[in-house]
C-alpha cells in the first residue's frame, strides 16, 4: 500500500483523488490546500489541512498546484523521508536535498467532465531508479500507459502538444467561423473531426494526409484562397499548404 | 421502398452499398462500374453492368465516382424518370433536363475501415422540394444527421473541412515530428488529441482555447520559438499564435 498526501485541491488534484480512491494499492491519507474553501469537497472522505507544517508522514507527496506555485510549495514541504513529486508538464525535475520526482498526467482536465484515467499517459521522472519504480507502481494503479520522460523530453512534449492540441483547437475555431458566417452548422464537421483524430492514432498522420495541398490541386487551392475573407486566414491557408507540400515532397 | 441504381464501385459506393443493404426501405437493384474488376465484389449480391446504356429503371441513381468524372458520367445517364444524385462535396448541383440532386456523406472513407453511417452527416440538395424530401428519406434510412445544404454552402463547408481536418492532420504530423526528433513516443499525445476533438463537439472551440497564446504567456512562447528547429515551424507557431490572440482579443 502506497501512502499519499495530496497537495492541492484543483482540477488535477480532484481527478487524481477520485482515481486513487478506486484503487486497492494507493491510500490517500491527507489533502492539503492553502484555503479551506476547496477542501470542503474532501473533508468527509479524508483528513485535510491548510498548513504545510502539519503534513502527515507519507510515502509520496503529490504536489498538484498551479505551475507558478510548484517550486514555492515544494520548498516548504519537509517530509521525513517521502518522495515529493509535482504534476506539471512545464516545471523541471527539482533538485533539492529531498527526494524529488514528476508525476505528470498528460490530459486536459475540466471540472465538469469525469475522467477515465486508464488511457491517460502518465509521464514519470525521478532522480533514482528506485523512486522511478515507485512512481511506475503508483501510475499503474490508475493507468496502463506509463512513460519515463526526462525534463528535456517533457519540454519538447509540451511544445508538440501546442501543435497537436492548442493550434488544432484554433483550426477548429476557424472552421467554425467559416461555417457560421455561411449559415452552415459546424456540426456537419463533427464526424470528420473525430475520424481525423482517430486515424492519427492508428497510423502516422503524415501517411494519411489528404486534401488539396498534398494532391497539389492548385485549382482548388486558388478557389479556396479566393473565398477566404481576411488576410490572416489567407496567410494561414498559404503557410500550412506550403508546409504540407514541403513535408510530403518525397511523395510528390 | 426506394429502388436504387448505384454508379461506381469505389470506397464511397462500397460503403453506401453495405449501409443500404441493412435497411428495409432501400433496395439496390443494380451496380454499374466502367470496368469489371471492381464489380467482382458485388456480383453475388446484385445485378451489375459495365454499360451506362444498360441501366435499369430506378427511383434514384447514385453517382459515386471521382469528382473529375461526375459530370461526364451524369450526362451519359438517360433515366426514364429517376432522380440523379452525385456524392461529391466539391461538384455543384448539376442543371440539366433531368432531375438532379446531391447526396454527400461528409466523411473520409478508407477501404479497410468499416463505417457506422448513423453519425455521418449527409448533405442533401435538389431542385424541387419533392426531390429533397426523397433524398431526406433515403438519407434517414442510414443516418440520423441529414442537412439540407446548398451548392454555395457546400463550397464553404469544403473550405472549412480543410482547416478542421487536412490542416489539423498536418499539425498532428508536425507534433509527431517534434516527438520523434526528441525520442518521445507520439502515443503520449493520443489522449489529448482525442479529448481536444471531443471537446470541440460539446462547446464552441473558441470558448475552450487553451495554451500559451490565449494566456499571452510571452515567456513560454519565446521558449517554444527558441526550441523549434526550422524557420517554417517558427513561422507556423508565430502565425497561429497571432491568430489565436486576434480571435480572442475581446477576452484578453
Amino acid at each position: 500500500m502506497q501512502k499519499i498526501v495530496l497537495i492541492g485541491a484543483g482540477n488535477v488534484a480532484s481527478h487524481l483523488f477520485t482515481a486513487f480512491q478506486k484503487t486497492e494499492t494507493v491510500h490517500i491519507i491527507q489533502v492539503y490546500n492553502r484555503s479551506n474553501g476547496a477542501l470542503k469537497h474532501f473533508e468527509k472522505k479524508v483528513a485535510t489541512t491548510t498548513s504545510l507544517a502539519a503534513l502527515k508522514s507519507a510515502d509520496i507527496y503529490i504536489v498538484a498546484v498551479s505551475d507558478a506555485a510548484v517550486r514555492n510549495v515544494i520548498t516548504q514541504i519537509n517530509p521525513t523521508n517521502g518522495l515529493i513529486v509535482h504534476t506539471s508538464g512545464s516545471v523541471p525535475l527539482l533538485n533539492s536535498s529531498n527526494r524529488n520526482g514528476v508525476f505528470y498526467p498528460l490530459q486536459t482536465f475540466s471540472k465538469q467532465t469525469s475522467v477515465n484515467f486508464s488511457d491517460i499517459p502518465i509521464c514519470i521522472e525521478a532522480t533514482t531508479s528506485k523512486d522511478l519504480e515507485t512512481l511506475r507502481t503508483l501510475g499503474k494503479s490508475i493507468s496502463h500507459k506509463i512513460f519515463s520522460i526526462s525534463t528535456e523530453q517533457r519540454k519538447k512534449l509540451h511544445l508538440a502538444a501546442v501543435f497537436a492540441c492548442n493550434f488544432t483547437n484554433h483550426l477548429y475555431a476557424l472552421a467554425e467561423k467559416i461555417c457560421t458566417e455561411n449559415n452552415v452548422p459546424f456540426e456537419t464537421l463533427y464526424a470528420l473531426i473525430t475520424e481525423t483524430a482517430r486515424k492519427a492514432q492508428t497510423t502516422s498522420p503524415k501517411n494519411v494526409q489528404t486534401g488539396p495541398a498534398v494532391r497539389s490541386d492548385s485549382e482548388t487551392i486558388a478557389a479556396h484562397l479566393q473565398q477566404l475573407t481576411t488576410p490572416k486566414l489567407k496567410e494561414i491557408y498559404t503557410l500550412l499548404t506550403q508546409s504540407i507540400q514541403a513535408e510530403n515532397e518525397s511523395k510528390l
